[in-house]
């Protein structure tokens, strides 16, 4: 199956593809979402461009899955704003493709990659590149932690797929137990 | 012309429909969108339903403009963060079908219908009811206040109709001077 991690902004909006197919993990495709300059003075433009490479994406890699880092706080309410409607409008266009959507935090994520909740960029690329066997071209960091996105669900799915006894969260409940969610 | 105007929100989503012809203000249609009670664990559903529903209304309606109320501050920034969503789901459900979308903040709403920058909900429902020359079902006030930012709208449109020679903002601008937009 691949999954596509996103790392969502506004600004910059980097993305990986990552193949997981039994126990090997391996990277399709990687890039960054810059919307054009002459798209920056009507910031729904940006939005729009956002939305469009996202959704050119999933249909041409024929995604499986979506994880996407969720910010739940910033010392700028405009700047979390921002990338709260970049998040949406990814998260939107996964929705409407019929692909399921997972959020994980930058902690999460981190700890799942690295094992340290507040590592910095540079080691999250670096585990990456040891984890993924590849060298990733000299990329501005959001794509590594796209990539990371989508290797933390990996590791989730994989979690929960052997602790079977234990949900952590109602997520993992809901993905134990299909049949105990009403319609 | 038809203009949807809409207080977004992820419990209630306002909408209201109003005909702009010549110096004829018609309500149309106008409702509440309520994500079901079995959307609400999981908010990217309700964020579809939101999308979704409307997706319908400017298609069956072959709306026009749509204009949006956006809150730029809240003390809580988890509803700023929920209500940005909801916003930007509605934002690019208009712009994916080619439709234009403004945006006014409640004081610019408010102003333009009551003449007051904090005037209450009642106050704008009350003026919404006169200008239109019609009597509001007993809805919640999202509806109103929905009507409200598409009449803000209309008179911001009447507006820079008649003062050509001075716009007050870029977006004004480039309104009265849509050949020099460079494509």
């Amino acid at each position: 199956m691949l999954i596509l991690g996103i790392d969502p902004g506004s600004v910059k909006c980097g993305y990986g593809i990552i193949e997981h197919c039994n126990d090997s993990i391996k990277i399709i495709h990687y890039g960054l979402i810059k919307p054009k300059v002459s798209d920056s003075f009507f910031f729904l433009n940006k939005l729009k461009s956002i939305y469009d490479e996202i959704d050119s994406l999933l249909v041409e890699y024929r995604i499986g899955e979506t994880a996407v880092e969720s910010q739940f706080y910033s010392k700028n309410p405009q700047s979390l704003m921002k990338l709260t409607q970049a998040k949406t409008v990814v998260e939107i266009a996964a929705i409407n493709r019929g692909i399921p959507v997972f959020e994980y935090t930058p902690r999460e994520i981190k700890l799942s990659v690295t094992g340290r909740g507040n590592a910095s960029k540079q080691s999250v690329k670096f585990m990456i590149e040891n984890i993924c066997a590849t060298k990733l071209k000299d990329e501005v960091l959001d794509v590594s932690d796209a990539l990371a996105v989508a290797l933390c669900h990996i590791y989730r799915k994989e979690k929960i797929g052997i602790k079977r006894n234990s949900p952590r969260n109602w997520r993992e409940f809901i993905i134990m137990n299909p049949k105990r969610v009403l319609s």
